[in-house]
């Protein structure tokens, strides 16, 4: 089965309600491009508020349901898409996740995931705001067949592909919000981005699975004089070989289509049988921290 | 703390005491080189037999200890070199391993690692020969910290590498024999290598360690008429980011001498905390063989 995926490369603004209009518009351009399953990428409705500890940023939560799923469910619904929309969930007063919503092509909202890895690091504090998720790994049936989300962190994670496979996802979309610090970009800058992209197409290889990464764009500074983060861009989709079928640029918005086809997942996993010969009597001390002796 | 590490591309003729003298003068030559650890490719004293399913290429298997490691041993202690060193394990009439030892620079075994991932697909009639491995997954103490060692096919699975890194390991050795088939070399061959290239890079990254992939190299046509399979060597070294160090020809044999600096593995893990944060508390379904609902 054919069908098409669009990955929505933004940059956002300071102005939540100017960023939400703008996703909106490029959803409706993607379906314009004919595209049936159209992401975001992770926190789009706001810059990557992350880059401090403020607790004011709160602000910037919502429920779900709430506006702005109001508003994409019906865009999903009059568009006839479904919809990966990475939201600032507010799930009661103090408890707060990095989640992501699947509304259906019927504007109801399908599945929830919570994002399950959170990182903390310079300029990236995402502990102070996030609760990890306690919805676990999933796929989610749509009309294309079952699809996985995880988000930005996740992706350094092979559990968390290989468990969203065992689920029955053929597609795993990674929206995501990375960039780099521009001390660092002259001397890691590309080691980073590469790291990125192989670790990725590594998961597609390991599962024989096609993985869509959708990252923002574009320079944001959250107070003057600070360094702050420099998206790299560079949303991608590959096949379940690790072969990069789509790319977009490092610093330019961009709406990603990109056609998929089911039966190469088929014909990957035939040629190249992976799951067939996992050692899962082997596997149990995965749940270990360390297990050093 | 530094050492260096040489991997060994060989070609493999059909005359078993031919490719273990050659070894042998190859493990010597790495050591003038200063390789402190060397490692050997998959079932270097033979020509890769899975081509075929013949019940005489059992009488290509010897028991371990015997007269291979005795060999080897004596290598090790004269050189003063820890020596990974694949073999076709004979355990008991009709058991068979593929079985890697790893021998101290003392000339002792100090442990020995069986296969886990045993493939088995046109060509690679793997299953026919060895039982998997019941051993799990290791780290062996060496004079230059912990290494871990799996074997060819285990290098497709995530979860090797994790397991090996759980258990201390800071350089991951793949001994392997895989090459192209040649009527698929024109069509799928640069995929293949990149795929193989990038899954094990994926590993580096995934847990910040080394990589250290040893192939051999050569066409081995197993009878007249029969296409056979082109070995594609390109053995390499990844860092704990996914940047590769060192490179192997395609079709020549080399000794590959990589320097590996230990601080790297902290400075990574510091910069890219993957292992902080795991969430080992949603990882128990790793042990199913699927989980679609």
């Amino acid at each position: 089965m054919k069908f098409k995926i669009a990955l929505i490369q933004m940059a956002a603004s300071e102005d939540p309600s100017a960023n939400l209009k703008k996703a909106v518009e490029k959803i409706r351009e993607a379906a314009e491009a004919g595209a049936n399953i159209i992401c975001l990428p992770e926190l789009f409705k706001s810059r990557y508020f992350c880059q401090q500890e403020n607790p004011s940023n709160f602000d910037l939560s919502e429920t779900i349901p709430g506006p702005s799923t109001e508003a994409l469910c019906k865009t999903a619904a009059a568009e006839k898409i479904t919809l990966i929309a990475p939201l600032f969930e507010k799930r009661a007063p103090g408890l707060y996740h990095n989640t992501s919503v699947v509304i259906g092509r019927d504007g109801a909202i399908i599945d929830t995931y919570r994002k399950m890895h959170i990182p903390d690091d310079p300029l990236y504090h995402e502990k102070y705001y996030f609760s990890p998720g306690d919805l676990g790994f999933k796929s989610t049936k749509t009309p294309f067949g079952k699809i996985g989300v995880l988000i930005c962190w996740d992706q350094w994670y092979p559990e968390a592909a290989r468990l969203t496979v065992l689920k029955g996802a053929n597609v795993i979309f990674y929206p995501t919000a990375i960039g780099w610090h521009p001390a660092e970009k002259e001397t890691h800058g590309a080691a980073q981005l590469d790291a990125w992209r192989t670790i990725q197409r590594g998961h597609a290889i390991a599962n024989g699975v096609f993985v869509a990464a959708v990252n923002r764009t574009g320079r944001e500074v959250p107070a003057p004089g600070a360094p702050g983060l420099e998206f790299w861009g560079s949303s991608f989709v590959s096949d379940p070989f690790g072969v990069v079928l789509a790319s977009a640029s490092a610093d330019r918005e961009q709406v990603l289509v990109q056609e998929i086809d089911l039966a190469l997942v088929e014909e990957t996993r035939r040629n190249w049988p992976f799951l067939r010969d996992r050692r899962i009597d082997a596997f149990a001390d995965i749940t270990k921290r360390f297990s050093e002796e």
